[in-house]
């Protein structure tokens, strides 16, 4: 199941995620029994308690670690950028795909600040999906590729793998999915993305409502494919496949929790062993957050994806196991249990 | 004015008070001119850059810094404790002290982590304050020492000050504060704490209505002596030293902010130089945050104390200060504007 380098149709997608594992029960038992003795009162370190917890369980693995922590950040470009759904010109993917090699982006900062190893991968920029107010975004055979080369991310012996995205138009591709998945109106799902004006949010509004038209499937890999985003599909396979490897996934805002959401839709635990980094301001991510059933950790204001809000989290995840891993227990310290 | 030793009454507090600066509007002024020159949408970064504003504006410096930050625990023990009002024996106090000292403790793990240098005081835990439902928890004099010895935290030089306390019994005090700055019931302001049951939650409330009603004051620094707690003051009195040396605060959860309350019942802008490190599940502080206008920046359901909520948000301002001080300009990165 881990040669993910023969994978080349759905189907073969589908096997995938009809074998995927479930938590460590041993792991996770041996969490519980440390995690009482520790010198607090129980369960006062609330989510830091969940995610040591969650890590020690997903990692297969107690005490958890983050000793190789790895972010990546897909790049494409989108055929309905033409129509006018961004605030900025699509050339903006390919010149912060620089600006993310020469360190100048917010995930650069974000990374260095946490221990994060960065690496970017720009897929076909040159060659924007199709246009899907017409038809499907992307062959069947083209989000393979796309989740194929996600899935090269989830490398063995990483402790934490950690998703983002850029790309000029993607909101518009996250808020389609999200359409095309959970129903309700176009509107719901849509938002200013990187900050268009009210003409602009109307025109974005109607492609996403004319996109999910014209590729309805209650299949979620056609939705995929349909709605498309190279980016996306690369952060859904990236998920698949780190669930297949025994490596926790941190998500980030809307676009990267809508590739997620393909994922959810095939199978409700396909989601299981990822946590969700933020809640965006993009107002579909609320709404998106509770048709997947997270909680994020942080709630900053924040909308720029790149894995953001994501990497800011892992601040919170580093915590949480030095508290698990490094606390003294009652025993050690000499301090009193409750009456 | 910077002179704290020779602080020795309530008058010379609020000769403090009354002479607090307000931000430097230069600074925050090369932080607005800078901030919408960085490779993102405007304002995507959310509460990373209110994070990197309000530190430029209360440093009086920008690039504002994060290199030299303490976080400051104060212990204390409370008369009120032999009431009944908590789920540990009182001689948990001074065992988690040495349990700091060892670097067992929650915050021990969480400073090292966000390279805090954790500092911590034990006041006077063989002399806990008076059962403040008899008469006032601490003298004028005692709580004016405790204070003093708060402000000493405030060393010129820092770039942020963390705040937080060690005290069984302390929510208590918490709550009758609260209770007496900004009125409500008892039962508005008393959580579970540690964790009592329901038959030592009602007797919580009953310490806490009767401690209210026999330490009744409009002078907050009155409720602060009648209420208690000398960690609580010595928080106060920090807080107020920080703004006149231009340390920006970061305070913890119900405990701390109860203690920063006193200074913004005093004057609305007391607060001004503090950002909240997290919401604790203690229900009585999110009412509070509303009670003095502040929104934290974490909502993880913890309810430690020891400043542990705080400790946990300096990873985020690290973020922030990283993210404005090291990303590349549009112009730098060659990326192009919005249309």
């Amino acid at each position: 199941m881990n040669d993910f380098e023969t994978i080349s149709t759905f189907a073969d997608i589908q096997t995938l995620i009809g074998s995927m594992p479930g938590p460590d029960q041993d792991s996770f038992a041996r969490w519980q029994a440390r995690e009482p003795q520790l010198t607090k009162p129980a369960g006062s370190l609330g989510r830091l308690e969940e995610i040591s917890g969650f890590l020690s369980a997903w990692q297969g693995r107690h005490p958890p670690r983050l000793d190789a922590v790895r972010a990546r950040v897909y790049a494409g470009n989108h055929g309905v950028t033409a129509l006018g759904v961004s605030a900025f010109p699509a050339a903006v993917t390919v010149q912060m795909v620089e600006n993310f090699k020469t360190g100048g982006a917010a995930i650069n900062q974000l990374c260095r600040t946490f221990g994060v190893e960065l690496g970017v991968e720009a897929l076909e920029l040159d060659r924007p999906t199709a246009d899907f107010t017409k038809g499907p975004a992307m062959s069947e055979a083209e989000c393979v590729a796309a989740m194929r080369q996600g899935m090269a991310a989830a490398e063995p012996g990483l402790d934490l793998l950690i998703l983002g995205e850029m790309g000029i138009g993607n909101t518009t591709s996250a808020a389609a999915i999200c359409h095309g998945l959970f129903g309700g109106e176009a509107a719901d799902w849509t938002g200013r993305g990187t900050g268009v004006d009210d003409h602009h949010l109307k025109i974005k509004i109607d492609v996403v409502h004319r996109g999910v038209a014209a590729n309805r499937s209650a299949d979620p890999l056609a939705i995929l494919a349909g709605l498309g985003g190279r980016e996306l599909a690369a952060m859904t396979g990236a998920i698949l496949a780190a669930r297949h490897r025994r490596i926790p996934v941190l998500l980030d805002g809307y676009v990267c929790c809508a590739a997620a959401a393909v994922l959810f839709a095939a199978d409700p635990k396909g989601l299981d062993h990822c946590m969700v980094g933020h809640t965006s301001v993009e107002p579909g991510h609320r709404r998106l957050l509770a048709g997947i059933g997270k909680r994020a950790l942080l709630d900053m204001d924040m909308r720029l994806g790149e894995a953001s809000g994501a990497a800011l989290a892992v601040g919170l995840m580093r915590a949480a196991v030095a508290c698990h891993t490094g606390m003294a227990t009652f025993a050690q310290a000499g301090v009193s249990d409750k009456h």
